[in-house]
């Protein structure tokens, strides 16, 4: 007698022996930019970072969100955003500033990862969109994907009782999905800060076969709803990454811009997480600074074909609430007693 | 211009200041059961530990995973399993072994959550059913919840290769859902071992507004399909349930059956995780154990409410592949180069 009915009549194994998929990678941390560092100045330290990992036959090296400028979303800007603010957003790619970090990286042989705000061209009602985005550019410099931040965090109208404000509510629009796709020899997608906080980001790019997870990120220490959190930022950007790269047996690099930026400070504590789950290359400053491992993209079998072995073990007819429900219900009130 | 179309317009502020909602929890972490150990035995060592945590004024107790009997899932039986297993389940909660449990908890005024494997009445086919089910019964006695594990880990045949079974997809069948309870004088849900490993699980409890997940567990330190994960044991146990805590804002307590069990060596480690992801209290033995914490419900609101505000920052219109999936779909190949 068979108590569940499902694929499980096939008997499972140990885990087979394979070749490895071995890639070079770095987290490329960025220290402070200020908000009127010219991009050309941003660029050359980028390509400094870059040649520093292509030393040490890098082949993908991955920078942070908003790396191009300053972490804008801290200022309210009085009127229409796209009359105050354009000078942060990128409006093609690669555009005038940036054509030398694909050149550099195109004559270099290395693969990079990049986040910047995009401001895009007309839609064909003349409207103009703003993202806050990330870039997946191939060893011979071709763009091979692009990320546009689904969970945007912080608020949208001024709130002046914060010290600075968190307005990416107010500056972008969110993006609608997890995209993956091959690349480096795997399966690549990519999360930009607050989205590594959210489990369904993971989870989604897993169900899209990734087995390299790409985030970058711009995490303020101060947290101004709830100042508590302040002194556990490190270890809660660690945890959810941590538990997203296990829980999904995928590699995650999560890049910071840490470092004081324009008086506010932020997280550094850049990494690389094996399936595993464990942090196996670590930044140990604050400021601009290249943390590499070598990573084998069979190590996710290790996990993707044992445990957590979706077709096998997931249970989506009882995740229904996941995706119907936005916010929590719940029970009634106990009856007076 | 407002670059979002959502429930934004509302200003956020500082998170409002509240009384406390106090609770004394104890995890009861059990020592190996073995296979002809009498119910009254292990009912005798729950009461012991009962007793020491209402010594403390502990208000609710938490109990392992298939607390009533070895982890019988380790052994292939042959033949029809309700011939041969029907010793290890429960046909009756309370039943005429386990009354004392309930008689001793109401006596002291102390809840508790228990679990053990359920023999249901015939249907109305006639057809009993099996599960891995663990309850949560109120300080008066009285059973608030009943929850079924969702995820039932392990295989179904018998696999000589391994130097234990792990049948449970044999000997049980899996609930099909994440219920939530008012109890305590907060929110409660129950998971069950394997359940914790799944994001999934912390998040349908959640939306169903879970500030207190209650979880036991029965985890043997060696996996047969991957033994690189048996020196990882503690820390994915713990990384999960943190994860889980703070990235739904409730406490977690987790709970094993720990020690040497008929020869195999089980997970320790029981805990007790805040909100904030930490582990509040931890058992520093393998065997029976209390340890206990003093948990302020109302801590939840300062995740629930601020950065993991569900209705504001949820993204569900992005995560449809978590329901429509069950496996995994990768991109096409790359065409030969």
């Amino acid at each position: 007698m068979s108590l569940i009915d499902d694929a499980d009549a096939a008997a499972s194994g140990p885990l087979s022996e394979s070749g490895g998929r071995w890639l070079r990678v770095a987290a490329a941390q960025l220290g402070g930019v200020a908000r009127h560092e010219p991009r050309s100045s941003v660029v050359d330290r980028l390509i400094a970072m870059m040649r520093q990992a292509a030393s040490a036959d890098v082949e993908l090296i991955v920078f942070p969100e908003l790396a191009l400028t300053t972490f804008f979303p801290r200022w309210y800007v009085e009127g229409e955003p796209d009359l105050d603010l354009d000078w942060f957003y990128e409006s093609e790619m690669p555009g005038p500033d940036t054509q030398p970090l694909f050149d550099e990286a195109k004559a270099l042989g290395i693969g990079f990862c990049l986040g910047y705000a995009e401001l895009t061209p007309p839609d064909e009602d003349g409207r103009r969109h703003r993202y806050n985005t990330q870039i997946l550019v191939e060893r011979d410099g071709t763009i091979v994907g692009k990320y546009r931040k689904v969970h945007l965090p912080g608020h949208r109208e001024h709130e002046p009782w914060r010290e600075f404000q968190h307005l990416e509510r107010r500056y972008f629009e969110p993006g609608d999905d997890f995209p993956t796709w091959r690349a480096f020899g795997g399966v690549v997608g990519m999360a930009i800060c607050n989205d590594r906080r959210w489990p369904e980001t993971y989870r989604a790019l897993a169900l899209g076969g990734a087995e390299l997870i790409l985030i970058g990120y711009n995490t303020p220490i101060h947290y101004a709803p709830d100042p508590s959190q302040n002194a556990l930022q490190s270890f809660h950007s660690h945890l959810v990454m941590q538990a997203g790269a296990y829980q999904n047996g995928a590699f995650v690099v999560g890049v910071a811009k840490g470092g004081t930026e324009e008086g506010v400070e932020s997280l550094a504590d850049s990494c690389i997480i094996a399936p595993s789950g464990r942090i196996i290359a670590l930044t140990a400053h604050t400021g601009d600074e290249v943390a590499f491992a070598d990573i084998d993209l069979e190590l996710c079998r290790n996990y993707k074909e044992t445990l957590f072995q979706f077709d096998r073990y997931r249970r989506p007819e009882a995740y229904g609430v996941l995706t119907e429900r936005r916010g929590p219900v719940s029970p009634p009130p106990l009856p007076e007693t």
